[in-house]
């Protein structure tokens, strides 16, 4: 059976550049195109699979939620030994179309964002020599490594980078607000459009732009009021050494917002509502009314996309000589 | 396009009853039939639902993972606050054929099993109160529930209800070993037809029989010699204070075996070698020797099926008013 494209869908590819308004510094995301399928099948496997941590309980999937927005929408992570992490879990949803990965943007990318966890002490504890190791010993791997990689022995490089091309395909296209932009006016309410004229309005669009509506530049927190955070937490300076930087974090994306509570790098903020406010004081000396917080909140939630649908991953078994997880130790 | 049948499983469809030997004590396990389809789509979410504990960290999934044949693959789970359980997590494949629920059968089925773990302080952590409580609050599982159990409240009892009836679907029909059994000659290796003659000719038969090969009875462990177990744990004397029952467990499935190591209720077997090995000296006297070990170990990986295959599902975000979790009260 031949899949027919409405009209409206037709329209947007053709007109495309043309429907969007000129003067929009939001833009449609778009689906991922140039993708090795073999390596995302692998990273796959590689992000739900928990024996990539010390504890054999933890994995990629534990704070990268991907039935909750890709994040585990806590304060900040719960790590091995149930340690608290120092900041909120950003979303892997689109990830890959952010200028750097973590707060602070000291990984360039997420091949390089991909390591981190499984060897930090306070989240997967592992080790790369030790994630090796018992990947070397499970079977299905090396069969499935040899495959996708062309290679007998498994490379620690080649890990993080079939977790990275996975995430890759992490990216949520046709949110309402999308099909608004592409041209279907009535994809998002009333509220919701008065919300987006006040979003760019009122100024929060210079730093949420571009198709992942932010996730595109360091910023300045705290421009006009100070934050009272939670807890203390690396920011920009802590990468750069510069002075400018000290103040700055990364823009988090505001793609699928309504799902990634609860905001800021400490999580304090349990609500859009709450969230929407707090940015309106400190970044814009604003207080925005209820009425224009509820506008506001309304055309963020147009931005939730289809999200990840695939299969569950089925995990090939260790090996008699894998060497067993140590939850306890 | 329509299927074609391939001739053998259309034989095996009409001869059923006649290809299996009269005197063959395992039986080909049945795909999933009756079944409450709108409750099985609820139960998956709530299944993989971590609010249902009070960290928000801990799912039913978290433990029984079914990317990992339906267990944690450790010794013992890990639970809130990172307490480790008492007993090995049994798998949740299959689990809606066993006679009761838990090693010590204390549970009758599958729904009252479910609600176990979320209110166990070891385990999820959480009350059924606060549980409803925090359904009760995202907009997304009242509309399901409303739709599903036609009641504007949630009652505590249609969750486990839900997730019991999710369970039922994960039936692991299609093991290389039910082809064999369905008149599939090659299906199985010489080596693994040996292991089977064996596993029948040495006893094993006497309590791993049936379509989910074990799970039909309580049986004493310990027969011929005792067990050093690496930690005490709830028999089935706990349950019917009867003293034949002080040195009885359920027996656990071998579908999937292959699938859900460690082994015993105290996950102390890290492979199907080691607990061959122990089971024929403390339940058979018998010592088997490495060949026939091997065979044996054949024979029980042909019982791995077709593992649950669906979508990852995709979680109601949280409403405003929804209670937040907090692991680290």
């Amino acid at each position: 059976m031949k899949t027919k494209l409405p009209g409206i869908a037709v329209a947007s590819i053709l007109c495309f550049s043309t429907i969007v308004q000129a003067d929009e510094p939001i833009q449609p995301i778009r689906p991922t195109q140039e993708i090795n399928l073999a390596q995302v099948e692998l990273g796959k496997k590689l992000y739900f699979d928990p024996r990539l941590s010390k504890s054999g309980f933890i994995s990629c999937n534990s704070c990268h939620n991907l039935s909750m927005g890709g994040t585990d929408n806590l304060r900040t992570s719960i790590g091995d030994h149930w340690q608290q992490g120092p900041i909120n879990a950003p979303t892997v949803l689109n990830s890959s179309m952010n200028l750097a990965q973590f707060w602070d943007g000291h990984a360039a990318d997420l091949k390089e964002q991909a390591g981190g966890p499984m060897a930090n002490p306070g989240e997967m504890a592992f080790t790369h020599m030790l994630a090796v190791e018992v990947l070397q010993s499970i079977p299905g791997y090396v069969n499935e490594f040899k495959l996708v990689f062309d290679t007998d022995k498994i490379d620690i490089d080649q890990v993080p980078q079939a977790i990275a091309e996975f995430e890759k395909t992490l990216v949520t296209p046709n949110a309402s607000f999308d099909q608004y932009l592409l041209g279907a006016e009535d994809a998002i309410s009333t509220k919701a459009k008065a919300g987006h004229e006040l979003f760019k309005t009122s100024g929060c669009v210079a730093c949420y732009n571009g198709p992942v509506v932010g996730g595109n530049s360091y910023q300045k927190m705290e421009v006009v009021e100070p934050y009272q955070a939670a807890r203390p937490a690396e920011r920009r300076v802590a990468v750069t050494g510069k002075d400018a930087d000290r103040f700055r974090f990364k823009v988090p994306t505001l793609r699928n917002v309504e799902l990634t509570y609860p905001y800021f790098h400490d999580g304090a903020a349990d609500t859009l509502k709450e969230a929407v406010d707090t940015m309106g004081r400190i970044q814009l000396g604003k207080k925005f009314t209820a009425e224009e917080n509820e506008k506001i909140v309304a055309f963020l939630k147009t931005l939730t996309g289809d999200q990840p649908g695939f299969t569950l991953p089925i995990l090939p078994p260790s090996g008699d000589r894998t060497p067993r997880p140590t939850p306890s130790k």
